[in-house]
């Protein structure tokens, strides 16, 4: 999202404030797309820049680098990553991987496989670092999503009476599947929303902290995660969670960052970006007052149809400060 | 789409006002779907039914097939219909294929693989004959869609000088490609549209016509046809053109339909399909008057990405009843 003035900001600043980490540096940027991170790497004093992309957008890239006057810096190699050989190690690896909440997409298992294949051992990641975080919120959308769900299932009803009455086919045995299916739709899949931050009722909780430089594949197929949140709010509806993510550009423990840049997706009045947030949407809504802890279970893993796509399970306790327990509840979502 | 009422309703008749093609028959329904026309086969007297789904919707079909009575009778079996070997040859070949403007999607190809393995020399098909239909129409579409190709192109300039000042990237390279890329998507690409009959301006000319008995892949592959129509309208607008068809359910020569059943999905104020009709705008509109003539070249092919979705070539000479050229032009549409 070339428009997306928070992303374009935070990688452009990541670079041009930290202009030692590319001067006369090799630089690798994986899914380079248009091109602009190899060209501003290029623009910041790299002396080779090795932009590799999958998809037929190198033909874009490739003019924008003739335009800028960078063909001899920059290469644009069309690709996997997985597959392309480079003729050399590189001193950076700079890349926009981020999907919905981070993980969606998974783009960044081919991030750690171009880490593992071509970083120098003394070379930085670009970003650094990555965390996922989650908070109870309030929100009018569940409302909005049951009695869609719930019209759905009136339409349904109408049709088995019709199909039965007028085509002499008895479909009622399908009611199930299709309540199933279409709580999924309603329900249960998370919903892209750019909440306001008064819709954040209770403190955030990083649910995964990721070093870039070192972390496995493994460590990422599944985020688990125990944690929890003090509504913040007087008196409030509970009525789900929200999941954010940000990431820092630091550089190396080596090789620090001379100003570290933080990109964040959390809610936001002004900064809002096109990741928004995904939300995690609980049905009924629970009343809930300040004070009041919440004990959050959170578990994410990739969807067995589709390794790009995620399933959530979301587990949670309400207390009172007490101690006594007002509420416990279990929901499985997708993020489609 | 089982809440298609004309659709169903159709299916509906054909098979049962015309129950002596399916007493005691033995009948293939080439993807069955949720089985209802396996299933209205079986209900009109058919000994034996095979049920052909590529997808998962088998689990539904088989299980609506039981909650009404049929195991006996209707056999559903998951495979691609060109994969799937059947027992037996069939009597009649009983099958939902049409897609938008009747050919998108490919599925007729599949329906005419099963023909010629499995129907029987004295076999008939249902659907047995399919046209399409192309006619001259007005809408207020087309000033939408050129606005919001207007309104993309202002902020792409806008966004390529913000680039440049804030990012030090020059794009303008990429403003050719990325107009064409709008243009194709707001211009190019055909809409789905159920009509009113009034916006009709001209005679309905029949593009192509398929006998489904005897139709070969090969024929339908490029559809073309050179056809005219007279503006009917006092003076309007002509702002494109609409494509739709109609299906008829007649049998076969020596086994004529008790009834002949007609499905069409030309533009109707009571009996709109979820097919609607497809639109190809023209930009900017012509003015005509009522007895101008079109001469219209069209040809239709399969996308080289995908050959499921389609490519229209439509010329058009606009003739005064003196035979005065008005006007003359060719456009590309993409049914996507
Ligand atoms: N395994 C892989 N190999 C090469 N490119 C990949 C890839 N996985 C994803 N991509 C590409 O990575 C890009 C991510 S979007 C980011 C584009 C660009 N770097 C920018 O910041 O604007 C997409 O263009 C996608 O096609
Ligand atoms: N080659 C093929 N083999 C088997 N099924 C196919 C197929 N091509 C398409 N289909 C299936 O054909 C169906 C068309 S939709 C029609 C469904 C049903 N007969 C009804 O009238 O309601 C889809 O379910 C699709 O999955």
């Amino acid at each position: 999202m070339l428009s997306d003035r928070v992303r374009m900001d935070a990688y452009y600043n990541s670079i041009f404030r930290n202009k030692s980490h590319f001067l006369d540096k090799v630089v690798l940027d994986v899914g380079t797309g248009s091109g602009i991170l190899a060209i501003w790497s290029a623009q910041a004093g790299a002396k080779k820049v090795y932009a590799v992309e999958a998809t037929k957008m190198t033909d874009h890239a490739r003019e924008l680098v003739r335009a800028n006057n960078l063909e001899g810096i920059v290469e644009v190699i069309e690709g996997s990553i997985e597959d392309v050989i480079l003729p050399e190690k590189v001193d950076v690896i700079i890349s926009e991987w981020m999907g919905y909440f981070l993980l969606r997409e998974s783009m960044f298992d081919s991030v750690i496989c171009a880490r593992d294949r071509w970083l120098k051992p003394t070379g930085v990641m670009y970003p650094s670092h990555a965390r996922m975080w989650l908070a109870p919120i309030r929100s009018g959308l569940g409302d909005h999503k049951m009695s869609d769900y719930e019209g759905s299932m009136d339409d349904w009803q109408y049709f088995v009476k019709n199909t039965k009455n007028h085509y002499g086919v008895d479909m009622s045995i399908l009611t199930k599947p299709f309540s199933e299916e279409q709580k999924k739709y309603y329900l249960q899949t998370s919903l892209w929303n750019n909440l306001h931050p008064n819709q954040v009722i209770g403190t955030p909780a990083v649910v995964k902290e990721i070093d870039c430089l070192t972390v496995t594949v493994e460590e990422i197929l599944v985020v688990t995660a125990n944690v929890s949140s003090s509504i913040i709010k007087e008196e409030t509806r509970l009525c789900g969670f929200s999941g954010w993510f940000d990431v820092h550009f630091r550089g190396s423990k080596e090789n620090p960052a001379e100003e570290e840049i933080e990109l964040t997706t959390e809610p936001s009045e002004e900064n809002g970006t096109h990741w928004g947030q995904q939300v995690f949407l609980i049905h009924p809504p629970t009343h809930v007052c300040s004070g009041d802890d919440l004990n959050i279970n959170f578990a994410m893993s990739r969807s067995k149809e589709n390794h790009r796509l995620m399933e959530v399970d979301l587990g949670c306790e309400v207390k009172q400060s007490s101690g006594k327990l007002l509420q416990s509840f279990k929901h499985k979502f997708f993020i489609e």
